[in-house]
């Protein structure tokens, strides 16, 4: 810290994000990227829809949200386009929280939701999950908060149904209620049909993950056009050009190959249960997931010891040290290929841990 | 504004971009972008580069920062890589000012300075420029604030020497003082070597003018170490994958052919030469400009009437509304052709309007 920086940030602790070995040289399971490249249609269409390079990117992103907003059933004013969903997260935290009105999250969940709270003064609740990892309605209803719940959450995979936020949502009619829906496209249930009856819904989703656009970073925020407006008012007043002109072009062309998106989520989720049972074949606890990534842990090894043992045999997969959540590990699924891979090296681990 | 939205934004009036019109009909001389796009050669490369979309961007930006510290003869942890420059300016003035400690200014220089202090909570004073629209670096010696100058001015196009600004340095060894380079690279000279000389020197630079990539929003700062520590704890706060794999890519290929960059600016100062000596034989008054754009002002005809009518006949050039200088006109110095096509218009004009 340099004698120059403000002391509101005196203990600013910034987000780690998973490793991201620039060599390539890992089956890399840690950071819940799609193993699937944009299809080609999508690809060649972007190139066809690039917008001259030296000219600024569209502040308005008419397009893309023109084709967001026929796509999720809503008007374009409804719609926040964003650098990564990571923006809007944050422009959320600006604009619902202040010094004055805090923000409640799972303790265990997204670990950026700290951050974000840290880095705009926001005084922040982190409620306990269930002792089966799951979020607990209840705990959010009445809380007077702005809220913040991933779902499927975030490291668990665990989904809420929509019926539960419902309740969330109706309790707190003076709060808004933020759904992080970065994994909902598989196998999780939206909350975006709920917009039209809940002025306190915001949803958050994000191309990074079913969308295969993780290097391309797009992000989206649907609620009703008031909450939209506060949300763009802010992002007019510190990056109006958010969203470079290639990504534009990409997530327009991706938006219109969701047969492709869909069937790599389909992939992604047979791969799924198929890593799911092997796990559970070999004795590990795996948390019931809507999302690309298993949370599962082994009787047998320690979990940090697996990690280790998996990154040394170039398996890279996530692990976090909190104590409640020490014991598991957090998976991507991938391809089979890569399945088989990192089930390989499993069976490997155990047999020399015996 | 919602009834949900942080009170503390109550005031807050978000930056207004020039026009950009989706439809491409105009000679668009308003926002100072490039007339060229990057070189063939930087594209083909770029494509090479490209980073395989559905993995996250390297957070890094190692391979970036590594050629910018290059070429500017500093060491990559003196660089940071952001989202377009506009996202470097937020965190200056997130970083390095707060409700206590002020920003200052020039009145008229980049209508985003007052915005981001708004955003933050910062007070500030904007300094009047001197009758002859310069800025008056004794305004700014031992003033106690976060310093802030666009260096090219915009929309004035006028540079300040380097030895004027050591002056604002030198005398506020307790502030950091930021110097906006968006347009140096057009006849203005660097203040990046004093970085080494001044550790309260923050220069901030941007791809959007001589590199021809505004449309792919890369943007950097150069200072010493700790400062850029500072800004890169924010970034890690916000939004650590800030900026693309596209963009990070075509930001190594045009590093890379600086050639192609250096002959740009070329034909943009010759063009600039042409176009005001045109314009003052056509009576206008033309403040020397260092930068892609002329701020010019006729004798003969309204500034905001000049604005309209070429409008109408297809040139959009950039109009303020501040009376200082409302009789003025910022013209974008695009391509010969360009040019021409705006002196045609505005001989026309004045022919009508005598």
């Amino acid at each position: 810290m340099s004698r120059f920086f403000s002391e509101k940030y005196a203990a600013l602790t910034p987000y780690t994000p998973g490793e991201q070995p620039q060599d390539m040289q890992y089956v890399k399971l840690n950071t819940n990227e799609s193993p699937f490249p944009p299809s080609e249609k999508a690809l060649r269409a972007a190139a066809e829809l690039l917008r001259p390079l030296q000219l600024y990117s569209d502040p308005d992103c008419r397009r893309v949200r023109e084709k967001l907003a026929q796509r999720y059933g809503v008007t374009p004013d409804m719609v926040l386009v964003t650098n990564g969903s990571d923006e809007a997260l944050n422009f959320a935290f600006m604009a619902f929280c202040d010094s004055a009105h805090g923000a409640a999250f799972p303790g265990i969940s997204y670990g950026f939701y700290p951050v974000f709270a840290q880095v705009n003064g926001v005084p922040y609740e982190e409620i306990a999950l269930k002792p089966d990892f799951s979020v607990d309605a209840d705990d959010y209803c009445g809380i007077g908060k702005t809220v913040f719940i991933a779902n499927p959450n975030a490291p668990t995979g665990i989904a809420l149904p929509p019926a539960q936020i419902e309740k969330i949502l109706h309790s707190n009619p003076d709060n808004v209620v933020v759904i992080d829906e970065a994994y909902v496209d598989f196998g999780g249930e939206s909350c975006v049909p709920l917009v039209h009856k809940y002025e306190n819904l915001l949803v958050v989703q994000t191309f990074s993950k079913s969308r295969s656009l993780a290097g391309g970073r797009l992000g989206y925020a649907i609620g009703n056009a008031a909450l939209i407006r506060d949300l763009d008012s802010l992002r007019y007043s510190t990056n109006p050009y958010n969203v470079n002109s290639a990504t534009l072009a990409l997530g327009e062309a991706i938006l219109d190959d969701e047969d492709a998106t869909r069937q790599n989520c389909a992939v992604i989720m047979e791969n799924r249960a198929y890593t799911a049972g092997a796990l559970r074949a070999l004795g590990f606890e795996v948390l019931d997931s809507r999302a690309n990534f298993l949370f599962a842990r082994s009787g047998q090894i320690d979990g940090a010891l697996l990690y280790q043992k998996l990154k040394a045999r170039g398996v890279l997969v996530r692990h976090f040290t909190r104590p409640e959540i020490a014991q598991f590990n957090r998976i991507t699924v991938g391809t089979r290929q890569q399945m088989d891979a990192l089930l390989t090296a499993i069976r490997a681990i155990l047999e020399e841990t015996k």
